[in-house]
């Protein structure tokens, strides 16, 4: 059992191979009539010649009368000419010019007599006249082969006579979602059902990449239905993605059909995620096993699939946009292969900072909440905290930098702040990251986060988070803002099945605990807790058990897989659980002094203390609101 | 007679006062849902929160067996645990987790017995497991309002159970073309037959930002149908454009118009092209008249109708993306306007030099051949040659900079060598513009150009190039390249009809002329020949009237304006010209010596000596080949 993988290529060299291998089979750009009218952002496939001039008449330029500029000659204010009706003729911009005419005398210049008109200056030939071809000559070259048509050249091939023009057509790649236990999507999904959402990832890459798309049924993990599904895909498209779904063993599926199919190229690639992939080839069809999980398969797609198009399409390579951006924590990677790290990026004091997301293959929510991302090379071990790494980025400069980075302890309320601040200012935002209030603190201090939330109970003097600060931050520098007073207790099942009260009831009826990770509020709270009834850890089933966030512990909780969790009201209501209040707990926010005045900042403060933030603590409950947004302390 | 402008407002106050009347009286986003599948690129209407747990149940993150961890306690090499086949459940990977277990043991540390399964080791509780919300807990906010859905946000979506979604529903746009003389567009347009092409290229840039469109039908230039038309349109629409014909007096229909179904705000903007727009509203409808350039046209779309769109979808500003570049020649502006320049730019000897482009409202290739914009502030009257300037960018800075820049005399063969470049190395281009041989080896002199093409004939040695470049070039620093011999001649009607033999001819037969521009080559050659011949330039009529091409004198003989013009046979045969033949000459690139090492210029010089390009100078005529690609000379 176990995979076997034939090869563990270097990304760069399987691609360049893998490329030119098909490349020699015919890989290469098919073409395709359209309306010059619907070519935008398509590519062309030839150079592009006009077929008629523009203008295609010599067009008057100004509203006026056009005349044979010679018998103007002569004209002054001393001497003016003087025209008859048969001289000439009026003409509006547009209009073409009359036989024998070669210039346009102004509207304003033109002063009618008794005779004709009146010039009292001379006109010089072709003044005021739009010659043919001003803009455009027919067989001139509007646009070379490959290029990308844009509004204006639209406009210019119209103007030039081209209607029809050829691009080249869009590939069509037929994508095969496999699985026993992948279902489509819905809303209600029985545990063990996978839903899959592959595809529809998948797809909206590959359309933004130019392609056409044919997703397939799903088909079970049968090596036949499999090599059936994959031999039709081959007949139909110009690509096939063969999607495994997460299960092992799948892979050998994929390289199977393949093989089977086509020509199986190489199987296993040095790079994390994504080194199951599959690369094979039915003549210059490019056959490849997608891995299941959805980060690994967003990279084949980005590293493998994409550099296919490209060279379908002959665009230019773009450079990636990078930046350089210390690193906010330790990054250990794997000497075996190549990584691409997701990561938050933060401007925080004018330092671009760092911080790698969750590197599970199976989180696709870490490319939501992307900004860059980090490649680390095979042989290279990782980087220390503080050192600067090269980040290609996922979205744009401006945008990150305009973006509060938030992190510490988790709340609810973030996201809802997030959204005000969002709606309040299209140009501001935040990213909130979830280290507990001690490892935000940590975060403010290095210069990581504008600011933290944070609730941290001193246990001597029965105070929240002015001492530990006090601690922290010796020399000051920092601005602590009020925020909101949170019910604490405990999350147990709807009814209280167990007649749980407090802590030392989980302990005694030894029901299973989940706990927050090390440096949370909540953690620290249970264990304040705990000594106060003494609890033994080792009497808390569960207290090793780590969730980041309250609602992954309701979710434990919802899910049955635990029977009690410390928490917010409010994660309890959402998940329909059962609360025993413990305590009401003084959460802030610390805000380094040098963000302070930063206008999206002083705009997230106003939104803290605006009517609808408090109406959504309100609908999110077991929060009581006193002065958020006030200053409570300058340190 | 003449333009009546209500106001001469400056943009940016026209722009924020328009929007905030527009945005007083109810403009603002409507939503509408859509699947999530359907969603890629569509701005979000307000938050979105997952409705499930992803995953939705506590699942195998390997193969291998299920089991309670507790019963594992204490397993080590030397003391295994043995536990019989009730004890654990065997699970793939994605499996649901059975009740009663809390650990996943991978295969490959399951040791069968004869009793079950024997263990060396411990297992520690929720290993390999991926528990419920490890990537979304149901109500955690996937995005927050006017987010653009990307890829993976669908993804996300579908895994948190999110299966429709509130968009921004797109708006519509009305596009209203009018004008007497407005045609759709055709291949074969009749003199005064003006081409509508303005609500192709209107469309393309709207769809590009978001919206939908619906272009109705060509109105005349009727005061009353137009009304009628602007009427219809604000009923169906969001956004009205009423796009003028290029007549004068039609923007007072348009204001009229306006004024008549809704409030006319302002007519006439202090900026150029452009100013001769119409701003007004039907409550939060606006209606906008739309100059009838297309330069101006594309001018306001991206001024007025963007920044609408943009408050429509939320999207934050956007910072242009500028670069600084030295202006290549003097730049006149007026002190009236603030003026939007299309300009050209080249990246030479690590050098942006910025190389404004024809100014022509009405010359909608200008757009095609920009690489960036220069925007003059109104009270400026422009920058002298070698001034610094600001330039927003059109085009990618990596692909300017892998472009090559041509620049001095015509000849279509410059294109065809820049369409065989891209084709054989897609990362490399050509820009070209022409400026006769003269201003070619100035702009090579002052490193605005990595190239020229020249064909300069030194009446003293009677040899072409060298002479005029050891002149300019006194320190050297440049190569003279080979290029081909090409045909010059005098262009005429078909048939010859006056029996033209000689230039002398066109002067005795008072024939209309059409010279190139001062400072081209084959002017030159005219005046040397004119010398020859005795020819006094009065006598030579329309000796002052200039084209910039081969093919824009073509077009004047072709278009009957004017009965002869000295060029290249290529360009006569492209238009069904007769053709004297006056002398052979010869055609060079003179290449900057900084320049001659770069791949791009390396890859030209190997396009040059193909066999391809070779074959394109036959397909053209007139061209013989020796060497292309030679040097010459090393100055």
């Amino acid at each position: 059992m176990g995979y076997q993988y034939l090869s563990n290529l270097p990304l760069d060299q399987a691609a360049a191979d893998y490329l030119a291998a098909l490349v020699a089979d015919g890989f290469i750009a098919q073409k395709e009539q359209v309306a010059a009218t619907e070519a935008c952002g398509r590519v062309l496939y030839g150079p592009v010649y006009a077929n008629i001039c523009a203008p295609h008449y010599n067009a008057a330029a100004m509203d006026g009368i056009a005349l044979d500029a010679a018998i103007t000659f002569g004209a002054t204010e001393t001497t003016p000419v003087i025209i008859n009706d048969s001289q000439y003729w009026v003409v509006d911009t547009g209009d073409p010019l009359p036989e024998g005419c070669d210039a346009v005398v102004m509207v304003e210049d033109v002063v009618r007599v008794a005779e004709g008109v009146k010039l009292v200056a001379a006109a010089a030939p072709w003044q005021h006249i739009r010659q043919i071809g001003e803009d455009i000559c027919a067989s001139d070259m509007i646009l070379p082969a490959y290029a990308t048509v844009t509004p204006s050249a639209i406009g210019a091939m119209l103007a030039g006579g081209v209607l029809e023009v050829d691009v080249i057509k869009k590939p069509l790649v037929g994508i095969i979602p496999t699985g026993d236990e992948i279902i489509a999507p819905c809303a209600n999904p029985e545990p063990g059902d996978i839903i899959e959402f592959n595809s529809s990832i998948f797809s909206a890459m590959l359309k933004g990449w130019g392609a056409d798309i044919k997703v397939y049924p799903i088909v079970k993990d049968k090596l036949d239905l499999i090599t059936n599904s994959v031999r039709q895909a081959a007949a139909e498209c110009d690509i096939v993605l063969l999607n495994a779904g997460s299960s092992a063993g799948r892979e050998d599926y994929s390289s199977q059909a393949i093989a089977t199919v086509g020509e199986l190229l190489y199987h296993g690639l040095a790079i994390k995620p994504g080194k199951p992939a599959v690369l094979g080839k039915a003549k210059a069809i490019p056959l490849i096993g997608v891995p299941g999980y959805p980060v690994s398969g967003i990279i084949i797609l980005d590293q493998i699939v994409k550099p296919l198009l490209d060279r379908y399409f002959h665009c230019s390579d773009v450079d990636d946009q990078t930046v350089d951006a210390v690193l906010g924590k330790r990054l250990t990677t794997s000497l075996k292969y190549r990584e691409f790290i997701r990561t938050r990026l933060g401007y925080v004091n004018g330092k671009m900072v760092a911080t790698p997301l969750n590197r599970g293959a199976g989180v696709v929510s870490s490319f939501v909440k992307a900004d860059g991302m980090i490649d680390v090379p095979q042989n290279c071990e990782g980087y220390e905290a503080g050192e600067s790494v090269k980040v290609s980025l996922l979205r744009p400069l401006s945008q990150i930098k305009r973006t509060i980075v938030i992190t510490g302890s988790h709340d609810p309320l973030i996201d809802e702040l997030a959204n005000l601040l969002v709606e309040a200012d299209r140009n501001a935002g935040i990213a909130s990251s979830h280290v507990g209030s001690m490892g935000g603190l940590m975060a403010v201090k290095r210069g990581e986060a504008h600011l933290c939330g944070t609730h941290l109970l001193d246990e001597s003097s029965n105070q929240y988070n002015i001492p530990y600060v006090q601690k922290q931050f010796p020399k000051g520098g920092v601005i602590l803002v009020e925020c909101v007073y949170r019910q604490q207790g405990l999350m147990v099942a709807m009814g209280n099945p167990y007649g749980i009260r407090d802590l030392s009831d989980v302990a005694r009826l030894k029901l299973d605990f989940v706990n927050r990770q090390k440096g949370a509020g909540t953690r620290i709270l249970t264990d304040y807790i705990m000594k106060q009834q003494g609890i033994d850890i080792a009497d808390l089933r569960g207290y090793q058990r780590e969730e980041f966030t309250h609602t992954g512990v309701a979710a434990q909780i919802a899910g049955k897989t635990a029977d009690a969790g410390m928490g917010i009201y409010s994660a309890a209501k959402i998940y329909g659980l059962d609360f025993v209040p413990v305590c009401e707990e003084q959460y802030d926010f610390l805000v380094s002094a040098e963000s302070w005045d930063l206008p999206m900042v002083q705009k997230m403060i106003e939104v803290l203390s605006s009517a609808s933030f408090r109406q959504r603590l309100q609908d999110l409950g077991g929060y009581r609101v006193e002065n958020p947004g006030r200053i409570r302390c300058r340190f």
